[in-house]
């Protein structure tokens, strides 16, 4: 998935490089460009094409409907069958207003359904998730320089910009979301980064199916019934959105090595 | 602004409480019904009329030289007369996948461009910013319980959630965000419930330029040249987005009430 309007972009450069060094590792790889698909990106009444004009669109519901139904439209069913084909699904985007761009916010909103990705219809969120099973890696370009988006920088940690998507779109869904991989300092970035950028890229690619991915924490048995983190779990002092994400002295335990399972 | 699909929404009945209250208390109001105006969500080179079709489209730099040059397209120039005009700026949204709606998205990233909302050509944001001296208060509706994006709840605290919107854009453009107003359990939202959050809502806006501002940190005064936060300034064991809001006890001196100022 990759979503820039330019097509001699740096995004479109990683997706290529992906592309490429996927398929030379030998795996099936199927690429969404958003732009390129003119992708709708607004939720609207057209998305559920047997909605009677005259009932009131609640798109929690229509979604469902029309997911269980099969009567999506036909962009939106082609996603989804290549998000349900898929072992690992790569997101590729600038970060444009600390978040992802509104084509590819639409292709999260249009794609993802209550009945596909969520929803009475499908497994609990966080745990199982209706798309278990599924490595996932964010691949993201921002202008501005690393220290600012590093522990103590003023637009936030990486981690915590993107923990809606991270967390919220990808683990919710039950997907394995890796460490995001960001390039910064894209306004005007040297030749040589650029293909220091794609050696460290192809390491985190070669890693898509072995590296740890975050180690959030699953919701049936670390949260109580009002979804809230039952007490003690944390290192003390713990707040805010590190106390979703497992303390490194659990990561061993929790994801035991194979050669000692 | 509002943002959703449906005129009969929670949403659309938030936005015309809201615009009769504000109406009510003396305020003009302008109001952008995003789906009504069938706003286009995705930035691309037909945003920047000028743009040579055989020369690569670096967003930011189009955006800062048809912006300085007045030759945005008729929406987005429509759009900025109306921010530009505005003391305060209220978002009315459905949290989708822990974030605004594509089309929401698209009016940030089109309308807030490079030259207008940052960039070299006005003050540096997180302290004066292009936009200073506005007020902005986000209304959200959200499915979901309130105990789920409490302190320890799954989904984040709402603050985290909406730290991209309310530091990212609101705060870096130089606006005062208030805290978010947030109406929860929206599925089935029994008529009671919803009497309750106008009234709750009311307060609000009748709070819109006299509540205090979340009190997020100036650039210029609390962060070192790398862009981080200087040694000492955050209680003891503050860790991630905490540190970008100034401790309540310091919240006094920084904004001391009119009657000892």
């Amino acid at each position: 998935m990759t979503a820039h309007p330019e097509a001699s972009s740096l995004n479109a450069a990683l997706t290529a490089f992906a592309v490429e060094h996927l398929r030379a590792a030998g795996h099936a790889v199927r690429v969404s460009d958003l732009y390129a698909m003119k992708w709708k990106a607004a939720v609207d009444a057209d998305d559920v094409p047997d909605h009677p004009a005259d009932r009131r669109l609640d798109v929690l519901a229509a979604h469902e409907e029309a997911t269980l139904a099969g009567r999506l439209t036909p962009d939106v069913d082609a996603e989804q069958e290549k998000v349900r084909w898929s072992d690992a699904v790569v997101l590729q985007f600038p970060l444009w207003w600390f978040s992802v761009p509104a084509i590819l916010k639409g292709w999260f909103d249009r794609v993802f359904t209550n009945g596909f990705a969520h929803g009475p219809a499908v497994p609990p969120p966080y745990t199982e998730g209706a798309l278990g099973g599924r490595r996932a890696l964010v691949s993201v370009t921002i202008g501005a320089r690393e220290s600012a988006f590093s522990d103590r920088g003023v637009h936030g940690r990486l981690a915590d910009v993107l923990h809606p998507v991270q967390h919220g779109l990808l683990w919710f869904t039950g997907m394995a979301p890796l460490d995001p991989f960001a390039v910064y300092g894209t306004v005007d970035l040297p030749a040589e980064r650029f293909e220091a950028a794609k050696r460290e890229y192809g390491r985190r690619l070669d890693g898509l199916f072995a590296d740890e991915p975050v180690p959030f924490r699953p919701l049936t048995d670390e949260y109580d019934q009002d979804m809230r983190l039952r007490p003690g779990l944390e290192e003390p002092g713990t707040t805010g959105l590190d106390l979703h994400v497992r303390p490194e002295e659990h990561r061993d335990s929790a994801h035991p090595p194979s050669s000692a399972a």
